[in-house]
C-alpha cells in the first residue's frame, strides 16, 4: 500500500470513533489564564454563529458546528468558573473575570464535519476536548526535584537581587538567630516559616516572579500544615555537609530537610503524576507587557521565572521531567497575552521580545523536537485602534475605558524587538495601561488571534 | 505467676519504652472544640505550675512533670493553630479563638514519674500525646455509606420539618422543574447544586446541625468540584427503581447517582480510612445550652445529628462502622460544653440531660463494651459564681462580661434533667448569654472539670 494511501486510510479510521484532547492552559499569576480560558470555551461555543475564527481552519470552512459542554471525567477537580467568568463580563460596568486558586478543568465537546477525501463527503465526527487551567507557579517547583534540601537552600539565598533581598529582610534577620544544630520549638518554626512565606507574598506584590516554593503562595487546604512550614538556611553549604548529616533528628537542619522531602514527595510529584503527566497540549501565557512597565530587576526576574518554567516541556531524553514522569504533551505555544494594549504596529515586536525573552528554552526544545510556536494575542480585546495626529503626524492610538470607567486615547509606546538594553530603561519608554473589558451581552467575545492559537494547538484535530 | 504480678509485670515493661496515644476531639460547629484542645493543651503544659488539675491523679501526685510540643507526625496535616488561640485569649479585651475548619493535629510529650511499685521508686517515662481535632459534620455522613443514591434521596427529604423546609423552598422550585430522565447542562447541575448547598447553609445558620452532606459546608480545596455538586431528587422512590436504572448515563439521575458515589468512595472514606481508624481515644463536644436556648425543632434536630454521629462509635460486631473500617476507640467520653454558662448547682441536671438526650446511643455503646462517660465542663471559664437576693431568697447567679464587655450578673435558669417537654418550651425558661473570656497573661487558663475528663481520657496512660 503506498504511504500516503497508509495515511488517508488510517485518517478514516481515526474519524469513526470519539477522539479526545487534553489541552492545559497556564501561565504565571497575572498572565491572563481565566481570560484566556473563558474567551476559548466562549469562541467555540459561538463558533458558526457569531464567533471571528477565520485563522481557525474547520471553522473558516464552516466544518465547526458547535461546542457543548459535558460533564469532566474527574469529579474530584475544580470546574473552572465559565459561568463566573461571563457574569463578571456582562456586569454592569463589566469586570475583569476573579482569577483561579490553583487547577481547575471543563470538557467539551466538539461536533464538526470531517474534510472531504478523494471526494466523499465529510462525515460528522466528534472531539472530546479537556481544557485544564492551573498555576504556572507550580511548574517553578519542578527544579526542587534535582536538589536536596542543602543544594536548594543554597540555590535559594544565591538568587536574590537588592529589591528582594528587601522584601526577605524581617525573615533574614530572625532566621539569623539560629543555629541549624539548635533544637528549635515547633511555634518559632511556623513563626520563622511564616516570615519567609511572607516575603514571598510581598515579593509577589511588588511584581516579582521567580517565588518558590510554588505552594506557599497558594497554600488551599495545607494551609497551616507543616510541610508549608520550612526555608532556606543562611550561612551554611555544601562544605558543612558532612557535619549537618551528623545532627540529631529534632535539630533545625533535619527538621527543615525532612519537611522539604515531603514537599518534594507529597506536593510536587502528585502534580506531575497525576495531572501534568496527561496533558496532550500546552499553552503558556506571558504577560511581557506587564513586565516591561515594572523595570528591569523585575523583568529580569520574569525572564529567570519563564526559564524554570519551560523545563517543565524539556523532553529532551535526559532532562528531568522526562527522566521522572515520562510526559506526552506534543505540541506547545507560548503566548504574550493582553495584546490590545499596544497597537497593532508593534504586534510582531511583541512576539520577537517573547522569542528572546525565551530563546534558551526554545532552542532546547527545538532540539529536542517539540514543536513550539510563538503568539501574541489578545484573549478579550478591551481596545479599538485609532489613528490621533501628534506633531502633523499621523500615528496609531488605542482607545477604551481605564478600571476607573474614564475614557482613554493614548499610545503606550514602542516594544522593543529584543531584551531591552539599559537606554530603553533608562528612556522609560512603555507606559502600560490597563483597561476595562467592552460590554459584550451574550455575543462572542471580541478577541486578537485566538484563532490562530486554536489552530495550532487543536486545528490537526479537527481535519 | 498470680495474676496481679503478670499485670504488675507487664506495666513495668510498658514503661520502659515510650508510649503513644491518639485522643482526637470533635462535635458538631461551635460545640467548643477549639477552646477545648486550647485549653487541654495549655492545662498540660502548665501541669506542676499553676494548673488545677486535682481530679488528674497523676497531677494530683504531683508525678506529672511537664509537656512538650513536638513536631506532628503527619507532615501534610495544618498543625492545631494553639499559638493563635492563645494569643486571642490574650488579647484586649479577650476574644475567643477562631473556629478551626477542617482536621488539625497537635503532638505533645509528656513527661510523669511513675507510681511507685512495692516499695520501688517511680521512674521518669515519657507519653506521646496526639491530639486530633476535626470537625463532627464529617462522621454525619457514615450513614450515607449504607446507602445508595436512591435511598439516601429518599432518607433526606423525609427528614425536613416545617423550618428546614422553609430554607429549601429556592432549591425545591428549582429542582421541580426537572425530569430524572433530563439531561440536564452542566451549569444548571451547577446552579441547583449551588441552591442545594445554600439551603444547608442557611440552616444551620438558623442553629440545626443534622446537616448532610458535611463537607458541602466546609469544602476546602473541593469548592467548585463535581463531587459537591449533587443534591436529592424529589419525587422519585424505591417503586421507580428499575426505571430510573435503566436511564442512559447523561440522564439527570444517573448524573447525581455518579456523583453521589464519588463522594463515598473519595470523600466520606478517606477520613475513615486514614484517619478515624487509627485514633485511640475520643471526646465529642456539644452545646447542649445553645440547644435549649434554640427552641424544640432544633433541639430535636441536634438530637437527631447525635444520634447520627454517635454511631461511629458504635463498635459492635455488626456496626456499619466496624464492618467497614475496623476502629479502634477504647475508650469515649461526651461531654456538654459551656458549663460555666449555668450556675453550678445545676451542673448535675446538664449531665443529666445530656445523658437522655444520648441515652439510645449510650444503650449501644455500652451492649458493644465500649466504656463511655458524660461530663459537663468549661474548657476556659469566662464566669464567677455569685449569690444574689430576690424576693428575699438567696440564689445562685453568674458574674462576668457579656461579648460587648458589658458587666453582667444573672441568673440563666434552670436546666432540666431530663429532654424537655412541651411544658418546658412555653415556659422558655431557659435564656442563654454569651460571656467574653476573662483576661488571663500567661497563666493557666480557668477550667470547670477539664481535670476529670483528663483523667477519664489518659489518666491510665500516666501510672
Amino acid at each position: 500500500m503506498p504511504r500516503h494511501l497508509t495515511h488517508e486510510l488510517r485518517n478514516l479510521l481515526d474519524r469513526g470513533r470519539d477522539r479526545q484532547l487534553r489541552l492545559a492552559v497556564t501561565g504565571l499569576s497575572r498572565a491572563g489564564k481565566t481570560a484566556f480560558l473563558t474567551s476559548l470555551v466562549n469562541q467555540l461555543r459561538h463558533a458558526g454563529i457569531d464567533a471571528r475564527l477565520d485563522l481557525l481552519k474547520s471553522a473558516r470552512e464552516e466544518r465547526l458546528l458547535g461546542a457543548q459542554r459535558i460533564s469532566q471525567p474527574d469529579l474530584g477537580i475544580p470546574r473552572f468558573p465559565y459561568d463566573e467568568a461571563i457574569a463578571s463580563l456582562e456586569s454592569t460596568p463589566p469586570r475583569w473575570p476573579e482569577p483561579t486558586r490553583g487547577i481547575s478543568e471543563l470538557r467539551l465537546q466538539l461536533r464538526y464535519k470531517t474534510r472531504r477525501v478523494r471526494g466523499l463527503l465529510g462525515d460528522t465526527a466528534t472531539l472530546t476536548l479537556d481544557l485544564i487551567d492551573y498555576p504556572g507557579e507550580w511548574l517553578l517547583d519542578l527544579p526542587l526535584l534535582e536538589h536536596d534540601f542543602l543544594s536548594w537552600s543554597e540555590s535559594q539565598l544565591r538568587r536574590t537581587g537588592p529589591e528582594r533581598q528587601q522584601h526577605a529582610e524581617a525573615w533574614r534577620t530572625a532566621v539569623a538567630r539560629h543555629r541549624p544544630d539548635e533544637e528549635v520549638d515547633e511555634s518559632r518554626l511556623a513563626e520563622l516559616a511564616d516570615l519567609y512565606a511572607t516575603s514571598l507574598r510581598r515579593a509577589r506584590e511588588a511584581g516579582f516572579s521567580h517565588l518558590q516554593p510554588g505552594r506557599f503562595l497558594l497554600p488551599g487546604d495545607l494551609q497551616g500544615a507543616p510541610v508549608l512550614q520550612f526555608f532556606p538556611l543562611p550561612g551554611v553549604g555544601e562544605p558543612d555537609r558532612q557535619a549537618l548529616e551528623a545532627l540529631p533528628a529534632h535539630s533545625l537542619y533535619q527538621t527543615l530537610k525532612k519537611r522539604f522531602r515531603f514537599y518534594q514527595q507529597h506536593v510536587v510529584k502528585p502534580f506531575y503524576r497525576e495531572h501534568f503527566r496527561r496533558f496532550d497540549r500546552q499553552i503558556v501565557l506571558v504577560d511581557v507587557l506587564g513586565a516591561l512597565n515594572a523595570g528591569p530587576e523585575r523583568f529580569e526576574d520574569l525572564s529567570d521565572a519563564l526559564a524554570t518554567l519551560m523545563r517543565s516541556f524539556d523532553y529532551g531524553k535526559r532532562s528531568l521531567i522526562n527522566r521522572l514522569f515520562s510526559p506526552r504533551i506534543d505540541r506547545l505555544a507560548i503566548a504574550a497575552t493582553k495584546a490590545d494594549h499596544v497597537t497593532p504596529d508593534q504586534h510582531a515586536n511583541l512576539v520577537a521580545l517573547l522569542e528572546s525573552l525565551l530563546a534558551e528554552p526554545i532552542k532546547d526544545l527545538r532540539y529536542a523536537d517539540v514543536p513550539v510556536r510563538a503568539f501574541s494575542l489578545a484573549s478579550i480585546r478591551a481596545t479599538e485602534t485609532r489613528e490621533i495626529e501628534t506633531d502633523g503626524q499621523r500615528q496609531p492610538a488605542l482607545r477604551g475605558h481605564g478600571l476607573d470607567g474614564e475614557p482613554l486615547l493614548l499610545y503606550p509606546g514602542d516594544v522593543p524587538d529584543r531584551l531591552p538594553e539599559n537606554e530603553f530603561w533608562q528612556r522609560q519608554g512603555f507606559d502600560f495601561t490597563a483597561f476595562r473589558p467592552v460590554p459584550c451581552r451574550s455575543q462572542a467575545l471580541p478577541h486578537i488571534r485566538m484563532d490562530a492559537a486554536l489552530e495550532w494547538l487543536m486545528g490537526d484535530k479537527l481535519r
